[in-house]
């Protein structure tokens, strides 16, 4: 491709962001022909050309011109909609929508082959973190262990104002939100699905596995209490919202979302405010750190650069692992020991430990520390999501294969 | 191509760790057909089948076979010799000779364009952390703004047991060596210019600029003082051996190595021991952070892997910001701010500073800080070469932009 004429969708914080960040790049050899947003009407602190605002989707996908879409809408389901039409005429597409990626790979991949076309989406996952490209092009060999990180700015914003600034969880919410490091319902950040949907598609190119989002452990942060903050103080210890895929074989691997307690020697202990960090652990490499702003207008705006400028040279993701020999399948049944944390719930007859190690019992609050399976978390979901209940990961992490 | 018939030149650390780790690559589809070797009588602990090593190089460049060369020898110019060869002969080659790179990358370029075929060399800088390639593909296009880094681990290790715990520069350089980070003869490591071959081959791939290994100031750790450790240690910060290259215009950059007062607040605070870590800083994504192991067998072996792989898809870096518009020129103008302690040498008389803001004077130690063009501390390396004066960055960097 000599030139690219980008049809944007969106032009929220990202797309307005991508606007500043094209016109920047000079050497990009792109320029955006239309952007099809939501509400024409709608006022936007952001000067463009006449004519290049419309609300009708047709001016964008109809355009035999446009030779890229750029898509960053929020709503995920009419994401979807237009990635799979631009897809299905043979449009290549860049994405920042994690959610519409996350749920709907198997028919993106499908749609790419089909329609051999490619669709990019580096931007969805850690922001200007090149965490996918890197796991697909660099990491893409059988070395590759386990990838684990804090994906999610929001809540870890939220974590870092308690834990290094006395904040309690109420008022590091608040200013969260006053920020605009939440939304105004954070709970995709703070219930973990924000984090669940990343490390879904960076599990697609780590490993070349694809495990639906119900079907993976997410426990987020927003019962954590001063109880749980103290005790984490008591330990030295930091608790953060972790997301993590692990080959704990060579035959298979896990996956999950939940806070967890982060020691002081861990390079995650260090990623704090809105910023992201990702583990990348392998034979023989032992252990990459890549760490940056995992979310923000220009951030992002820069990856989906990134990505805009590899259609230049027609990269598109090959998703070559899931063709790999010995392709490692997805495990519930390690066991975990972890800290639960309740008032009247009795977790411990609901929830089937294999081992509980210590158990603390006081008037108006009451943790136990114990093995169990993963498996058992996620069929006691409901019981864990009891308003009095919060569980926190102890890794030290698959009791019985160290052991 | 679809399968990768190997010729290894070397197998000494990196080489004998590529053996290893290329077994354990079952979805690499390549194997070694061929190892040439200086030495064909030295003992391996290394087992290898009958018939693979051989002290002949046209056993591998004439063997039609071979599809792609592995070079990983001690000797630059020796390595020149292979690498150049091999690709007259349109044979790809992925190579982890920092210093033959650095010395010969316009003539490596140039022989790749005539002869149609690729070098690689992620390995050549930074060991296991990706940072070519991503340079080369991620940080494509114009907002990069600097790369910046401990990209030597020999010289940080030493400088990690003299700051972390406690140890004599001399005591710790004698670790270094019982434990292998650094050579027996450690000129290559502490007097910086490995990390300069570094900063070479990455300023290519950042910024689109080739320059000489001469026209750039580069100043290792080895007259360190127990004053100035103490002096460092007074004001909170670490000595690091930092490499750089910055924009400093639009139109200009600088680029130099050279020992730096490190403060908590950086990210390269943190890199300790023989590790390394690189920070990526541009427009609109601030900083990024990637850190990892830097050398030593298996990390750099991976690293090699990596290219390997990357040739079953016919990767080769385009050189693209080589030919980009706007593209920034060298310039030795900008004024750094030093300290520059010294005994005998008259320093102050000797390098034309522009203003000295202090003067410490005592029996037997002295020192300045003041601001002094980079140009006149290339111009002065003699005077700093001298065994009683060490110097050291202050970076608030380029005193005459920032104010």
């Amino acid at each position: 491709m000599s030139e690219l004429k980008i049809g944007l969708f969106g032009l929220g914080v990202v797309g307005s962001g991508f606007v500043k960040v094209i016109s920047r790049a000079i050497n990009a050899n792109a320029g955006i022909k239309k952007i099809c947003v939501k509400d024409l009407g709608k006022e936007r602190d952001i000067e463009l050309p006449e004519g290049l605002l419309t609300d009708n989707p047709a001016d964008i996908l109809d355009d035999p011109e446009i030779n890229l879409i750029v898509e960053v809408i929020n709503d995920a389901d009419a994401a979807f909609v237009i990635v799979s039409e631009a897809l299905k005429r043979g449009i290549p597409v860049v994405s920042g929508s994690k959610a519409m990626v996350a749920n709907h790979l198997p028919e993106l991949i499908e749609l790419q082959r089909k329609y051999d076309t490619a669709l990019l989406y580096d931007a969805s996952s850690c922001g200007s973190i090149p965490v996918i490209r890197n796991l697909e092009e660099y990491y893409d060999n059988d070395l590759l262990l386990e990838v684990k990180g804090i994906l999610n700015g929001s809540s870890n914003y939220i974590l870092s104002r308690v834990f290094d600034h006395n904040q309690s969880y109420e008022d590091a919410l608040k200013t969260a939100i006053e920020l605009g490091f939440a939304e105004s319902d954070p709970s995709f950040d703070i219930e973990g699905f924000d984090s669940l949907f990343k490390l879904i598609i960076i599990t697609v190119h780590a490993l070349g596995a694809y495990v639906k989002p119900s079907e993976i452990f997410t426990y987020g942060i927003s019962h954590i209490s001063d109880f749980d903050i103290n005790y984490a103080r008591e330990k030295s210890v930091k608790i953060k919202l972790v997301a993590q895929v692990v080959k704990i074989s060579d035959s298979e691997f896990t996956m999950f979302v939940m806070p967890e307690f982060v020691s002081r020697n861990k390079y995650i202990y260090s990623v704090d405010d809105e910023y992201n960090g990702v583990v990348i652990r392998g034979e023989c490499y032992d252990r990459q750190f890549m760490f940056g702003k995992g979310a923000g207008s220009l951030p992002t705006a820069s990856s989906i650069l990134s990505d805009v400028m590899a259609r230049l040279h027609g990269y598109r993701y090959e998703y070559k692992k899931m063709g790999y020999k010995g392709r490692p399948s997805y495990s519930t049944e390690p066991v975990l020991k972890v800290y639960v944390r309740y008032r009247n719930t009795p977790v411990t007859e609901l929830l089937p430990f294999i081992t509980i190690q210590q158990r603390f019992l006081s008037d108006d609050v009451n943790y136990v520390i114990g093995e169990i399976k993963l498996s058992d978390l996620i069929k006691g979901r409901e019981i864990l999501a009891a308003p009095d209940v919060f569980i926190v990961n102890i890794p030290t992490f698959f009791v019985h294969l160290d052991n």
